[in-house]
């Protein structure tokens, strides 16, 4: 398949290597003359580094599959699918759009790399507007999988689909949104966690270096490899609704300090416990502790090796 | 140096490995007959899948360090620090503590492994409080190095200071609160982040698989190497004060959603961005970043190994 990537800058260069690695066409373009060439130089570079961590086999092949197109018309032509990276305001986003929809062929998909800006704020004008659809990566996607697919309200759900299946097959990992929310599910998620660290601070509970450390030696470890809720569902026997069973008591109360005590009710407890009991039935609990266990040990052994290589 | 566990169920089963590999005799105590020696067996378990894993390298001298003790007193002779894994509620806490307080020698240092209980509600009472801590580690800790050190209103400066740097002889990775707070720092951050990820399920707006995801496939990754403030403060080419200043209007407002919008604000900015140009300078930044993408590419390979490795 094609892809197309307009503009050029450090996103848009990460998405280059995300599909070129993934054996897609891509055409690279960008509004300033020049800069979609600078790109394929920071890209073969970017590439040389992937390949001295035996993170990719063949740079040569890779490279070989972008080029640099001299329009926008000939970037998006016979693409099937388009990533936008312009500079991230309402106007940009809405101008290249509108260009886009000039050009683009009849069934092919745009994902704008918008980190903040829904996509309902820039293409609600455009012909093409079912098939748009804002997939924000996180920097530098070809080392960071996450890729959150956030629909406008007039986005079909077979774009949404469509483009998930293609995300996969570039190996990257999607996760769907069912509409539009500020900063998305991954900043969000984050603001959570800065909120706690940034009161802690303020409070001279623990230094920032100590609050840094407990993510980076504590936290962080299990979170590389299992979310938030596949987490708690491993730290008790019985699994989620269990955990909250013997620790809601404590969060209810950290949350009640912050003012904000509606999460860790019932009913949410037995959501959470239905779709985890349907990704992990309970008699597998204790084989995925070891599985954990097992990925901790590997992960230990890599920041091990990391440390002694940096000396 | 000896050491003394008490209470060996799991928690004090990994300090025993944790204080052993570390080259500290260990005596492990626990009050149900025949419960130390099972620990013993866990333990040996345990260090055979450590040296498979070939994160240590002599399983046996490790394991001859650890000899089980036949009473408390026994236990804590000559031992310069006593871990205290006793079940977890106020009763049984004071308990141990008056028995550890009239045996225990001049000089020795106790933690507690307390996950919630702070130290002043089960020391109060007993003469050696001001060398009474709570030590509370993740599980497992010989994994999962980090470690919260928790002083009571009356635990000595000196205390802190002697057991941070005995955790770090121990291949820890302690922090320091200056205070007691409920749930500690390590459970207070996490609670931020649940929160807003209960949230996020109560709206409809993810599933649970795909909000993990964007921790496991996002989030985490950087986490599991540098901690939140360092995260932001790599993420903006000017540091964390820069990051704020592109980014805290929108985590105003995502706070402000929750309804609680205190952070973020340029009083807490700077005090943050000052700690953080100490602990790296502002020119050192680009230099950092390129660190922190090695480590990224470190850790794909190592996840791509692991998933290999699991079919």
């Amino acid at each position: 398949m094609k892809t197309a990537i307009i503009g050029a800058g450090l996103i848009g260069s990460g998405w280059a290597i995300v599909f070129a690695r993934a054996g897609f066409e891509v055409a690279l373009y960008d509004g300033v003359a020049g800069a979609a060439e600078r790109a394929v130089a920071l890209i073969a570079q970017r590439l040389h580094d992937l390949e001295e961590h035996r993170l990719i086999a063949d740079r040569a092949a890779i490279l070989a599959r972008i080029r640099v197109a001299a329009s926008l018309a000939e970037a998006v032509e016979k693409a099937g699918y388009i990533q936008e990276n312009v500079f991230e305001t309402v106007e940009t986003k809405r101008a290249i759009f509108r260009e886009l929809d000039a050009v683009v062929g009849a069934d092919t998909l745009i994902g704008s790399s918008s980190s903040g800006i829904p996509a309902s704020a820039f293409t609600g004008h455009v012909a093409c507007r079912s098939r748009c659809l804002v997939a924000h990566p996180a920097n530098p996607p070809y080392l960071i999988p996450i890729v959150e697919l956030v629909p406008a309200p007039w986005t079909l759900p077979e774009t949404v689909k469509r483009v998930r299946a293609l995300m996969t097959d570039a190996g990257q990992e999607p996760i769907e949104l069912t509409r539009e929310i500020q900063g998305f599910v991954l900043n969000r998620l984050q603001s959570g966690l800065l909120a706690e660290a940034w009161q802690l601070v303020a409070e001279g509970i623990a230094s920032v270096a100590d609050i840094d450390r407990t993510v980076s030696a504590g936290l962080g470890l299990r979170w590389s490899f299992m979310g938030p809720f596949e987490t708690i569902d491993l730290n008790a026997p019985g699994g989620v609704a269990d955990y909250a069973q013997r620790f809601g008591g404590l969060y209810r109360e950290i949350r009640q300090s912050r003012g904000t005590a509606g999460d860790w009710n019932a009913e949410l407890i037995a959501q959470v416990e239905a779709e985890r009991r349907k990704a992990l039935p309970a008699e597998a609990l204790g084989a995925r502790a070891v599985w954990r266990d097992r990925r901790l040990m590997g992960l230990a052994r890599e920041k091990h090796r990391a440390e002694r290589e940096e000396g």
